[in-house]
């Protein structure tokens, strides 16, 4: 039976950098927003409009690709949001099974719970957060402490509620988890290289 | 400056098993009942008595062991928590000045956040915990599964209260610590071996 490492992480606490990062160390295989990918493939929707359900955004346009005939408003809605969760479903175990790997987000620890896969969660202080996301900035992103801390609650309040929705289980409770990582002001690098020691055999 | 490394932990959990086997591990010194035993020589009280304190059980007699005149009741009891948080205080300052080490319990995360200790908090599935005391019962520990779960409860629900009072902070809650470990079903010789690779330089 294949390895496999979850990572559920905070918005701007590195958690994405840190699971790459131990994927590589570990040689273990990395999926992150391939999923979005295939989930996209299975259920003919775009990657925009399932990262939109599942990052909860407003989505004002319906977001037909191709070949679907309307049933009104609520229950289309609805409807898609199942394909999405049921495409989520099976190609989060169909990867898992294929090698060792470390999977981030997508509610992956919830998902596999019965392949019991390593589930870590990572968060930092909001300053560091801030000051990481800050550092890290692009076009269109907050430019000053007081908003991108606003956007980081905002984010995070949609991935928990995400999570716990499709789980039943809260968001970033620690007993969810075998481990939970504080980022703050870590030598990634160093951490990672270390930390993978408990999964060598 | 010495490293200092503080164990707050579940009852039952191995929290301690944990903090004494990572000294080992590491060479640093271990603080974990010593503590009390220097209160005691501190402040004159007994042991069990300062002990009854830091957990919060009931003390139906005065713990008087040598030369204290009475002031009566509340007061004096109060005095008394005084003297043993300042002790407790100094202490673990001492204690955490001399050489690395690794501190269990007695809010030393709190106490020494100066020196920027790096704070781990351990804990694991009910189910593994009880099963865990069970297996190492004492005389006059309860004998089933029931029962010990409720004492479990209990027990934390006094770490809990004393360190929350004594710190301001939420006992167990991650953002006060820097690694959350579920110790549930680990292998804790090997657990520790690799885990404590983040603290060799």
């Amino acid at each position: 039976m294949s390895q496999i490492i979850t990572i559920a992480r905070e918005f701007g606490s590195g958690g994405r950098q840190f699971a790459r990062k131990l994927a590589e160390e570990l040689g273990y295989d990395y999926y992150d927003k391939e999923i979005l990918t295939q989930i996209a493939e299975h259920t003919e929707l775009s990657e925009e409009y399932i990262k939109s359900v599942v990052d909860r955004k407003p989505h004002s346009l319906f977001p037909i690709n191709i070949g679907h005939s309307f049933s009104s408003g609520m229950d289309y809605q609805l409807q898609q949001m199942q394909s999405i969760f049921s495409a989520q479903f099976d190609i989060i175990n169909d990867l898992a099974d294929k090698s060792n790997c470390v999977i981030v987000g997508r509610c992956a620890d919830y998902i596999l719970r019965e392949k019991k896969p390593y589930r870590i969660f990572v968060y930092a202080d909001m300053d560091y957060k801030v000051a990481r996301c800050l550092e890290n900035r692009k076009d269109g992103e907050p430019d000053n402490a007081a908003d991108y801390e606003k956007l980081i609650k905002k984010l995070d309040k949609n991935r928990a509620q995400y999570y716990n929705d499709y789980t039943g289980q809260t968001w970033g409770d620690k007993k969810y988890f075998d481990l939970c990582i504080n980022t703050t002001n870590i030598d990634m690098d160093a951490y990672v290289k270390n930390l993978a020691q408990l999964f060598k055999k």
